[in-house]
């Protein structure tokens, strides 16, 4: 068995080796390769720290090599641990590849004890210094590595202050101090039963045993869930030769960034303190002065700093978050790392530094989050401001939005159009709440998730929208809802922050949206790279000018049911399907197709010269006609109310229509081409609405790109069917119109048969859309209604499924289905036409996989589609490298 | 272009050319060949057929070649057509490859005119002879070729009949019958516009274009999509020389079988009228009399039959189905044909010709249709008695059963246990109808189709179910359904018969079942040559005994869900589920224990020595729950009734329950092993019932072989975690009994994304069942319960899909998933055990597929399995005759 090497001293590693050395431990040997002022100290990998995991013990070699750096570090010092002369203190920090809260951090100090401590005060001629060092110690690795209750020496640390009537921790004296040393002592006899530990040695093993297995610790597994970080990476320690902040007035302790993390701006941005350890900068025990004041109290140092700082950004090509420590006169740099900034300033500074001649164009791109832009294109809540919050329901639409709470699409619209903010607030939302989620600012629902109607809905409206807040207790009836204890009737003030998903009660501050010139600019280079095409899901006029002016490539998906709500259409559907003669329904057919036509008009209008790219009827018919429960207990109340029997009669005939119509399973029902098929009537006066809405806007003058696209076939029969009869009224309408048109016909392949058979389905399309929410749901099995909240949730908690499939595509099942029906489709007809319209659609990693899979293009809600671009050159840069293709 | 030959005289052709000349084409030519006495004649070829109904009109060179056969026949006979001295008369006949009632079918005497006559009458010297046959050929032809109402001609005759006072047609005079000749004629022109045609080459060429085009008629169509009969095999035409019946008292006509067709029974079976001509046996003109008379009144004649029909048995080695006409003393046979027979004819013809050496056991096996076998497992209506029908529904559950009509399952209950016969009658079943559904005879449904849940549960007992009857006007609440305007109020008697779907009104004479020797000597022949196992779907002890008795080799299904049901258990689940404390949901967890091991107990019991699989809770909670309209009416109902508060509150709670479980797509939501990793304490309780009735049975010398089945996986994770806790619980019970089991524990693959990745799961299940309704429903994106009775009788009719995928599976979707995940898992485990449990484990097409693709077995209804042991044998025995594996 060959021994893995465990340890590397800060001058053997350099930058390349995060993922052995952590993010830390790189940087440290990369500076120190490079000649900047590192203590000296040695890293222990992430390979021990997962070796450890497994056995819980250290692997066979560790402890022995552990010694031998800790002996070459004292031999290159002079100076050893443990020594009651002149004792090498340590700091021992964790840290990983990525950055990561929860996890043990710092043990500072370590090293001293009852003799030490002596070797310290004799070195440094200052016993406050050495017992402030000493009580330092002992809480930091009493709380961290014993786990005992860091409030406990924090409350006995006011205690004596209070006795002593001082405020500040340096007014306390020496002997205070170490009055304070057996106290603690005291405390971690008596929370323990056993002694602060005297050796060092242990002192050093149980500190970097506690490091790792605080990689395990639940906030740190809940922390690399959300960001999708492996378990199996382990984190590194970092054994590093103490220097002092806390020595007098000569020295300081700070933290900096080389640009403004919050707008970019290019100037220097830190704080300090002097005379300080570092954990006071965080702790703020004291307030911190900025860095302009380091120019004045140190000036030598503070342009030492500078010019560090400068060479590390220009070394790193990116803006730095460093620590620094100033030990009486003589700066030490502690750590250097990519600095976290605002997704604002993360343009900016990409921008610049490209100007700047720093990175190229493509690394600037590379360099951009995808998901960050989001919350640049929707108002959100000022990071700020303190806020009352009631829950935390699912981030189902991204933004903020104040308003009065009502419980109704009806009141929503009242409301609304009188001038009024509004949220809605319901179970969940039909497509029977469409003019009220218009109305309204934003929604939050009870029920459903992240692909809810409410999600997907407020999504393409660019609205925010909190959807699955179980722990909301809702009575429509008295319209009121509860959440721990609190009410909320109508009419009270709620914010809902749906990047989020928390509830806030009253008006929460807004920060509104901001499209800088710097995001046009990253967009602008990216659109040279990416290799995938960019539409947008548009449904309306609105929607389609809006996602003109998002610079997309045309319409992916134009959902045509949202047409047939609102005030003067649900009551013609509605009497279209409860018709009883043709005549009666052809009659509404008519009415509607004027409807339709303008709707089309005004899209294609918008997109003149785009292709649009529109779906017919989907949904099942009875989302169009009232709730089936909601009906029987409206008839049951008329009866007791003796309601005139006419009436009644009436409402029941719509119950049977209702009791018919009502499916158990809607998903898997009577919608899309099947709806098309038995009721052909809906799809003949679709198909005609858009042929004469092109026909007509054609003669004056604008350029309609046709694309009708038949939804839900499972068999090649149902496409060729619904195409045969679409193409007969195309054929009418264009000889009846006298104008040439020329028109694609599709499908969406959104079931698995379709993506299994798609070599069939291709010979009858002229391109295909993958709808990958609805082929997620069949593929997995899961209702996207039901999924989220019923179980999803816990199996996300649980890791049965990695992240959840209605956000990132699915890969190996889903994805692998879809790829399987590109290469089929493909053989028949090599240049066929090949988009995505689910929600996947606007996703980074989703994006990247229909690049690498080839389809030509995304689609996905205009407020989505600059990540998309981003996401698309991303992919096409990285994809140029990816050696796998 | 090469010209196809388009006619065949007898004397070219044999029994082989089936699909060139027909069933009744092909068997002329084999009787001609073989040196039968067979009227010359000729056959138009199903080529020409289907050439014609392309253009509609004669191919090229079709004309000619029937002149040029046509005048080799006259050659031949000495006689022309149109020969007004001596006239050769015709029979013209149509003959596809499959006998299909509906098409045009015969035209005898054509040839005749005013001209011809004259001839005819010359040579016979037989005026009425000849005027007898010319009114027939008139009426014959104008019915078929005309489309004129025979009607209007046998009027006539009747009018006749009584204008002269006689009874039989035969009674009237050769004077009458030309009279009732110009009477037709006049009919023909008044109807038609036109003469009836005289010339005999015309008569001809209509007659055949006739038969052409009764191909495509919709009769002959609609039969055709019963059967599964190909629309482009079309039918020949045959040309024969006409023999006279009705020439005199030496003359005769009649059909008979080699065997019983009803028994099966060795004897000679047929009818005769002496002086008549074929369509009089039909038309029961006059009753036709039994071959022993023929004995009597022409020994010779009869001898010779004897003898042909013996020998024709022989060459054909099947039962054969012959038409003899006897002119003058000499005997000729006009068609042979394999016999139609019931499904004990079948059996007993099939053994019997096994030990009388005539086929072997292989041909034995694959003779019998196992469809037809369904009906003897079944009691079913005679099919004599004379019914008032109703309305006809889906047939979901063969057999039949009358009784009182009931419309709920507590009254069934009621009834069905004071000893009453029931009819349960609802709008569809849920798991709650459970106790009435066992209670009753037999199951109507107005919704849900052949898989709905009255379908699967009805099956599984082997009870009739008729679902799907749309045409019915069902008020639960006044207690009575209308069909057609007829009234049918609780405690009416009706029948029905789920082998049709016929709802008869009043009690139908019922025909028990019958499992002959017969059927057990084939199944035994069968067990040796299948190489699928075949095992049963069964629920409960009763079912298990039941299986054992039709000797499956385990269970491949045991659901238990069903188990959940029932006064004393239901209560207990619905607590469970309301249960707010660990504590309550614990104590009632015990008790259904108590209940689910004695279940276990009996199965095992039942099935010793034989695997039981066993599947974990699949359907969602809210099953168990009431409906959520139901709970809010009668809430509505309580307020209204001032009914006591508390009451109310009561009702409240379960009510918020219910819309909290109550899910869009229950179908898609949480159920399955979701449940299991949810609430994992139902799925503790199972395992450790199934563990401990296996220990326990065991203690009793029984032998349990357990297969723990985990439902709706779509990620090996579930599986994993599922299988992780089951194993703990299984360690636990197996230590505390102190007994070892042998378990096996596996999944059930009924999700694409499941069978796309089967390579994974394989690695943590010990078996695979195919779950195909379930994988059937994912697949196409069809709901069961809804996709029958709302498109899918639809897309059958207009042919979208070839076949209900529920009831055949679709091999290039489905089992094209279905192949992939044998494929995959046996790449991972090439020895593991793959069955099927869906509905399609009991299809014989299917079963064919799930042999084809080598599968270890198939589970179906137990009522089934006979028919699966004949199917997987008929597979095995065609796969080795298949070129394509």
């Amino acid at each position: 068995m060959s021994v893995k090497k465990y340890v590397y001293d800060f001058e053997e590693g350099n930058a390349s080796m995060k993922f052995i050395l952590g993010g830390k431990g790189s940087n440290l040997a990369e500076m120190t390769m490079l000649g900047f002022p590192v203590p000296p100290g040695y890293t222990i990998t992430t390979d021990a720290c997962n070796a450890y995991s497994k056995i819980e013990k250290y692997p066979n070699g560790l402890e022995e090599e552990i010694k031998e750096y800790q002996d070459k570090l004292e031999k290159k010092l002079g100076k050893e641990l443990g020594d009651v002369n002149d004792p090498l203190l340590l700091s021992v920090r964790s840290g990983a590849a990525f950055s990561m809260p929860g996890m043990m951090d710092t043990v500072l100090n370590l090293g001293l004890n009852e003799e030490t401590i002596k070797g310290l005060i004799k070195q440094t001629k200052n016993d406050r210094f050495a017992y402030d060092a000493y009580r330092r110690f002992i809480m930091m690795y009493s709380d961290i590595v014993l786990k005992v209750e860091k409030n406990k020496f924090e409350h006995e640390l006011r205690e004596m202050k209070k006795e002593r009537g001082v405020k500040q921790d340096t007014e306390l004296t020496a002997d205070d101090l170490k009055e304070l040393v057996d106290i603690y002592k005291d405390i971690v006899r008596k929370e323990t039963g056993e002694e602060f530990p005297k050796d060092p040695k242990i002192q050093l093993k149980k500190a970097v045993t506690a490091v790792f297995e605080s990689w395990n610790n639940p906030r740190a597994k809940t922390y690399r869930k959300q960001y999708k970080i492996s378990d199996d990476l382990g984190t590194a320690v970092n054994i590093q030769t103490m220097v002092f902040g806390n020595k007098g007035s000569d020295s300081a302790t700070g933290v900096a960034f080389t640009r403004d993390p919050a707008t970019g701006e290019k100037k220097i941005f830190g704080e300090y303190l002097t005379n300080a350890q570092g954990e006071d900068v965080v702790a703020g025990v004291r307030t911190p002065k900025t860095l302009t004041n380091l120019k004045e109290e140190m000036p030598d140092t503070y342009e030492k700093l500078m010019k560090a700082m400068e060479n590390l950004e220009k070394h790193y090509r990116d803006m730095q978050d460093i620590e620094f420590t100033v030990e009486q006169g003589k700066l030490y740099m502690l750590q250097t790392r990519t600095g976290k900034r605002t997704a604002a300033a993360a343009l900016k500074i990409a921008v610049d530094m490209v100007n700047e001649g720093l990175i190229t164009k493509k690394m600037a791109i590379e360099r951009i989050d995808p998901s960050q832009l989001d919350q640049l294109l929707h108002p959100r809540i000022d990071p700020k401001a303190k806020l009352k919050i009631l829950a935390t329901g699912l981030p189902a639409s991204p933004g903020a939005a104040t308003g009065e709470v009502v419980f109704n699409a009806d009141t929503a619209e009242e409301e609304g159009s009188a001038g009024k903010r509004v949220i809605l607030v319901r179970w969940e939302t039909t497509p029977d709440d469409i003019h009220g989620l218009i109305a309204a600012q934003g929604v939050l629902t009870v029920h459903g998730g992240m692909t809810s109607h409410a999600a997907v809905v407020a999504r393409g409206m660019g609205k925010p929208c909190v959807a699955g807040c179980e722990a909301m207790k809702l009575d429509l009836e008295k319209q009121f809802f509860e959440i721990n204890g609190t009410i909320v009737k109508s009419g009270d003030i709620i914010s809902i922050d749906g990047s989020t998903g928390r509830i806030i009660l009253g008006e929460a501050p807004l920060i509104p949206p901001n499209v800088s010139p710097d995001f046009q600019e990253i967009l602008k280079w990216a659109d040279k790279y990416r290799v995938l095409g960019v539409r947008a899901n548009a449904d309306t006029p609105e929607d389609a000018k809006k996602a003109r002016e998002f610079g997309v490539e045309g319409i992916g998906l134009c959902r045509t049911e949202h047409m047939f709500f609102g005030d003067e259409r649900l009551p013609l559907v509605q009497k279209m399907i409860l018709s009883e003669t043709n005549e009666e329904r052809e009659d509404v057919l008519e009415k509607l197709l004027q409807f339709q036509r303008g709707d089309f008009e005004g899209i294609f209008k918008a997109m003149s010269g785009l292709p649009v790219t529109i779906r017919l009827l989907d949904p099942p018919l009875h989302e169009f006609l009232p709730n089936l429960a909601d009906l029987r207990v409206e008839i049951t109340e008329m009866k007791f109310k003796k309601i005139d029997e006419t009436q009644i009669a009436k409402k029941e005939k719509i119950l049977h229509k209702v009791r018919v119509e009502t499916e158990m399973n809607p998903m898997l029902g009577l919608r899309g081409c099947r709806l098309g098929i038995v009721y052909p009537g809906v799809y003949n006066m679709q198909v005609k609405a858009i042929m004469e809405a092109a026909c007509n806007i054609k003669k004056e003058g604008y350029e309609p790109v046709v694309e009708i696209m038949i939804p839900l076939v499972s068999h090649v029969n149902e496409l060729m069917t619904t195409r045969g009869k679409a193409e007969e009224t195309i054929k009418e309408v264009l000889a009846e119109k006298g104008v040439d048109i020329a028109y694609k016909i599709g499908t969406m392949i959104e079931l698995p048969r379709a993506a299994i058979t798609a070599n069939e389905i291709a010979e009858h399309a002229d391109f295909f859309s993958f709808g990958t929410n609805d082929l997620t749901q069949t593929t997995f099995g899961f209702s996207r209604d039901d999924a989220e909240a019923k179980f999803l949730a816990r199996y996300l908690e649980d890791k049965i499924l990695p992240v959840n499939p209605f956000e990132v595509i699915d890969q190996s099942g889903v994805g692998s289905l879809v790829d399987t029906a590109c290469k089929l489709a493909r053989k028949t007809k090599p240049d066929i036409k090949l988009g995505i319209c689910g929600e996947h659609g606007g996703e980074p990693s989703s994006i990247a996989f229909c690049h690498k899979i080839g389809l030509t293009y995304v689609s996905c809600s205009p407020y989505r589609t600059p990540l998309a671009r981003l996401a698309a050159a991303q992919a096409a840069i990285g994809a140029k490298g990816d050696t796998t293709k």
